[in-house]
């Protein structure tokens, strides 16, 4: 294979369909006989995917601070990027991932007030950086986001249980970010059925696709 | 108790008797009549116990890389900084712990190669740049120490098998560091009986002493 690998990352706050449209992005691509690798974060690696076990359900009875989750995301995104996606893009396939850093920037750094520049500059250590060549942010209905994480109840997580004010300035603060890279980003509104919402994301793809192998 | 906590931490290399002469401090500590915490990193709070089984036990076959490495024991200390360092002081007891940030800085920072800003900027983030008071710096005979890592054979965790000019630099790089703070470091001979080596230490911490509470 010539054509380049390349990296897309879905983004959007919970409920957004994230998971959903990453397994049919994935299908459709390997239709046109691309490599496919869906991965998610935090995790996608055994040592990542430990992390992820410490971020959603913490040891200590009080609960990670603010900086000390932004640090564990950090390091987990790490492992990931080192170990799976910087190895996959070298072998030219394509990636999709479920959440990157600019979930991290969105949830710790905006609505966790850690702000944007101290989790790019955990993002620099960490992985150099790295950046999807398209993030997909997919835009919800947030009255229904909030009854579903309602109807969770108990199932939760450490992250998923935070208060309606601090999903609504995550959201906001997607907003914030994607309306800053226009080039980098693909808003794409979230809401129909997934096959609507699928369409959606492939013409959001379509000069990336161009001249990619099939 | 109207006298300030203290914040004492105990640094060398593998082997160079941090453990017991914090007991002894400890001990030392409690005859005068002071409440004493005694604890270590990584580790020292559930949250941060976590962390160091991860840390000395590598989920992935490729172990951690050393930006992940770093991100993890930062994420550690702020935990055990925020949940158990800075309430103890504020209550003004004395905290005694094995190894501080200037573990990392010499591991991670100096024999790791990712250099001593980096290492002092994670710090930044995750605890406020918190310093102790005094920093023991127990410096041992390497030959011994060589002899001693190479006994243990297969129990060695992952930091303590890495090579023997690995541990020199770690050496090296704590001799720099301490040269460095004259007032906040005292380099101890940590060769001789344990009750020698003690008091040393108890001489070194003489000025901060006078007048604690008893």
């Amino acid at each position: 294979m010539t054509a380049p690998g390349r990296f897309i990352a879905l983004e959007g706050g919970e409920g957004a369909g994230k998971s959903t449209q990453s397994r049919l992005l994935a299908e459709a691509l390997r239709a046109r006989g691309l490599t496919v690798v869906t991965t998610r974060e935090p995790g996608g690696t055994p040592g990542a995917e430990a992390i992820r076990n410490l971020l959603l359900a913490p040891p200590g009875e009080q609960g990670w601070t603010p900086e000390a989750e932004a640090l564990l995301f950090a390091a987990a995104r790490a492992d990931h990027v080192a170990h799976l996606v910087r190895p996959a893009l070298a072998r030219g396939e394509w990636v999709v991932c479920d959440r990157f850093v600019d979930s991290s920037r969105a949830y710790q750094g905006g609505a966790g007030k850690l702000g944007d520049d101290a989790i790019l500059a955990l993002h620099d250590f960490g992985s150099d950086g790295l950046r999807p060549d398209r993030v997909i942010l997919l835009e919800g209905d947030e009255a229904a986001l909030a009854a579903r994480l309602a109807g969770r109840g108990a199932e939760t997580d450490a992250i998923e249980a935070r208060s309606a004010s601090y999903h609504r300035a995550v959201t906001a603060a997607f907003r914030a970010i994607a309306a800053a890279d226009p080039a980098g980003f693909a808003r794409i509104d979230g809401i129909g059925a997934p096959d609507d919402v699928h369409a959606r994301i492939m013409a959001a793809l379509s000069d990336l696709l161009e001249g990619a192998a099939g």
